[in-house]
């Protein structure tokens, strides 16, 4: 199945239709995996070997613009820089685009503005990918449903598809072969207490992509065969910590579920291991002020930094001793 | 099935008898695992879940000196100075000695002398239960075959079964309940070029030991199902690579189970990270030198260090790129 069947079967008779308007714009949360996606059972639709559970960042995201303009090529800005059309981000980027329209026919200016770092392990492809989606289906007037525009999402990233929503998000990992079961959904609990601390020890950008890395895992690490389980166990925990509001239960399975992801990179060969000095040394702080008493987990994604998980009533203390740490309260 | 019996059946009729001189004296190497022992499937008398292989350092070990003394209790003496027995490490020692005595009728003089940092991650302990028991050997006059002497071993501390030989040393991982069959064998094999490389970034004690380690990690990792049959991979491509002095397969394979060990430490609960801030750094400059041409490989055990493997035609690069490690040549 190709990403292009996909799309033909959502849009229907809309297929490659020209737009109804003449731009569209739209924004999107980045999303932080607290069960993880790590590995794809579908390389070209980007599906899922599990199912995985993420929380959006509020007003943390991108934002996308896309208008129909008269020049032969299209043109990418990205936080109010052209980017060459020949690196690999714009060429991802436009042969996603070239799903929706007839090859030539038309040309798209594409505005993309993220407050997220980029390739800093902050899924800053999962709101890019899901806020052009949502552009584009104001663009095009085609008056989609989340859960298609789930799916379209995930043609351009994996992750992208969980930016659809804001609060906990599930991805179903489905079991077609041409992913239509695949998408997700938001999962209705609010939790205003709940507090994300970013705490960024690099924004370099990383030396192995997330795409690349989940493939070798996939395809090198003795231990990916037990990871399936792994999720299934903590999905499960996961969803019975938001029901309950049970937060040493959710910060334990988060943090246990992304150091068992880390785990499988590191079983991996070549290995990978995305923790630099800086991360090592924020990990062993938070284990002994965890020893201490104080409520705190973290999660890490496929990039040096980490996510804290806390409580509000923990905030001042969490400021204290992480200083530079951006504090995000997704339900607030 | 307990110490004693085991004991009790390699000794035979000279079970608890008297020693048949005043004093005994043995030296023992230390071992390092190119395929990790990770894991027990019987506490008591330490025998593993998988076969492991390692390679014994020559001159760095410990050895041991027993004597039967006049005094009421047993006197502990670690490279010089006199150890409480209250600590963990004499009563440990003394409940080990006690297998082998009629508890109350013998008291002994030990002077362990160690020429590698104690509970650094370089395998103290297996060199001096391997000492201590071929000590015993001598002071009792049990003329046993070293396969025993690996038995009896193995009951003070797992890896130590395998410090009986010099080179290349696979411990079987046996079937029986008894561990009969559960001993080391040498693989006599030369390769000269070998060489090791310490490179100590912490002498201090390790927070949690490697037997605690093992155990949390067998009772709460999801990816310890998967260890087993990584195991028996990577043993066999080990005995391939010595056999047909592959250095690279060795290398490769030997880097990869170590970080297969460590991964599934991450994801047992609590997590357990035996590498720090220096540990990452010299990972990543291995990883580097090995992009750059380098044939230079490490491996890991429950502890910050790591061991360098390499060929003595790259003696003189490694020394450049790591001054501070210090080289040992098994076979030399």
């Amino acid at each position: 199945v190709k990403k292009s069947d996909v799309v033909q079967v959502i849009l229907g008779t809309q297929y490659l239709q020209a737009p109804k308007n003449i731009t569209g714009s739209a924004f999107a949360p980045t999303n932080i995996a607290l069960c993880k996606y790590w590995g794809k059972r579908d390389q070209e639709l980007n599906l899922p070997v599990t199912p995985s559970l993420s929380i959006s960042l509020g007003k943390k995201g991108a934002n996308a613009t896309i208008t129909v303009s008269d020049a032969t090529h299209d043109e990418i800005i990205l936080n109010d820089q052209l980017v060459n059309t020949d690196v690999p981000f714009s060429k991802r980027l436009i042969s996603f685009l070239n799903l929706f329209r007839l090859s030539g026919t038309l040309a798209f200016t594409i505005c993309i503005t993220s407050n997220i770092p980029i390739a800093a392990g902050l899924a800053s492809s999962a709101a890019g990918f899901a806020s052009i989606v949502k552009a584009l289906n104001g663009l095009y007037g085609w008056q989609l449903d989340t859960s298609s525009l789930s799916i379209l999402a995930r043609l351009g990233s994996g992750s992208a598809s969980r930016s659809l929503y804001q609060g906990f998000v599930e991805w179903h990992k489905g079991v077609r072969k041409d992913g239509m079961d695949s998408f997700s959904e938001a999962i209705r609990e609010i939790w205003p207490e709940f507090c994300i601390g970013l705490l960024i020890v690099s924004d370099k950008e990383k030396g192995v992509s997330s795409r690349e890395a989940m493939q070798r895992t996939v395809a090198t690490s003795a231990l990916y065969s037990a990871w399936p389980q792994k999720v299934t166990t903590d999905l499960a925990d996961i969803k019975i910590a938001i029901a309950e509001k049970d937060f040493n239960l959710l910060g334990k399975t988060a943090e246990s579920n992304a150091l068992t992801m880390h785990a499988t990179l590191l079983s991996a060969w070549p290995p990978v291991n995305y923790a630099i000095s800086e991360t090592i040394q924020a990990m062993q702080k938070i284990w002994q002020l965890r020893n201490n008493g104080l409520e705190i987990y973290f999660t890490q994604d496929a990039g040096p930094n980490l996510k804290l998980l806390f409580l509000q009533k923990d905030l001042a203390t969490i400021q204290t001793h992480f200083p530079t740490a951006e504090i995000l309260q997704p339900f607030a």
